[in-house]
């Protein structure tokens, strides 16, 4: 196992220890045999911990709410995304007045789009959170593109549902929920990072005539 | 300063003597005055620590870049690109063949949307690491999705660029570009999970007629 997937042993000695991993069949006293679906939990507890940098404990509820198929999908769904919150970036310090600024924008925001949302969900934190570190900075007037980057967002949402919702076994639910937050995230920086670059490259062409001054109108 | 900032008078010290945060206007031996421009700059440090997660050095390299009003707008825009890369998730282990059909993907992509990206381009291999774990959980048909997910990133980058040129004051850029990647990152997380939340909770109603079993269709 340690071979098909590049997983150091005594790392996937440890994942078993702490029960993530299940054990393998006994072939010998010595020897287990371990099959495909251990060598996709394996790849799905190092997603968790290096892309989506969940500590050990999350990936284990993870773990536990991929294995738990009597629960209801609504709930197996509040499971995950709880788990998958802890991915959101943490709230940084900002000042009272800030804070209290950002949130009744994210609260606008919410009731302009229609979303259903409880008050509390951590993604409304998590929100709040990086508004009002946009306006401590001084450059709140990014925050003028709000609407544009949350139809993006509920056009994502929309292929993100589409995709948990074309499971074949009940229990690739959790999993695909996992994937389509924590390695979506993942997915989505770098297209957007990608798209940044072909952008810019269009708009600030790398061989302008110019070499030492700021030649762009703006 | 740390009053104003919420952030520890040790902290403050400390980004001072690694140069992060220049000196205040001394107004006695043991008194100097910090202005709004210092106050920017502390929460700027902040966003990319807390929100960015980005290391120390990587942070005095931003810093640097804010600073050098020299440089014309492309090695800036560059400069800014490079560190704020840094903020992309680390590629995760996956075997040889998963990795090289992830990146022929990523290429195929690339040249279907025409994206002007050079090769080597860290974006480039953050895409590739983050679709080769996607294969590798073996849940490779969220890849269906790709060009909708590079849809709504051209439309995010079209905002983002906008903004960026949008700028009042050309020292301004570098922090723009910060301010677009990293807490864009972000804001678009959160608000990409609550349209998520909107969307699962249309689809699958918290207050079902059966309360034990899978009542969704899929």
């Amino acid at each position: 196992m340690s071979r098909a997937s590049g997983v150091p042993v005594p790392t996937i000695k440890f994942y078993l220890r702490e029960g993530l991993l299940p054990a393998g069949e006994l072939t010998s006293p010595n020897q287990a045999h371990y099959g495909e679906a251990h060598l996709r939990r394996l790849h799905l507890i190092r997603a968790l911990t290096d892309i989506g940098g969940l500590p050990l404990a999350s990936v284990g509820k993870v773990v536990e709410a991929v294995e738990d198929h009597e629960r209801p999908v609504h709930q197996l769904l509040g499971a995950a995304a709880r788990t998958v919150d802890l991915a959101l970036p943490d709230p940084v310090d900002s000042d009272g007045a800030v804070r209290v600024q950002a949130r009744a924008m994210a609260d606008e925001l919410i009731a302009r789009r229609g979303w259903e949302v409880k008050p509390g969900h951590p993604a409304v934190e998590a929100l709040t959170a990086a508004m009002a570190s946009v306006l401590s900075v001084g450059h709140g007037d990014y925050l003028d593109y709000l609407d544009e980057f949350a139809a993006a967002g509920e056009r994502i949402a929309a292929a993100d549902l589409a995709f948990v919702a074309r499971r074949q076994r009940p229990e690739d639910l959790v999993e695909r929920v996992v994937v389509a937050t924590v390695l979506g995230d993942a997915v989505l920086a770098a297209l957007r990072r990608l798209a940044q670059v072909d952008a810019s490259a269009r708009r600030y062409p790398p061989q302008a005539p110019e070499s030492s001054s700021d030649s762009s109108s703006g």
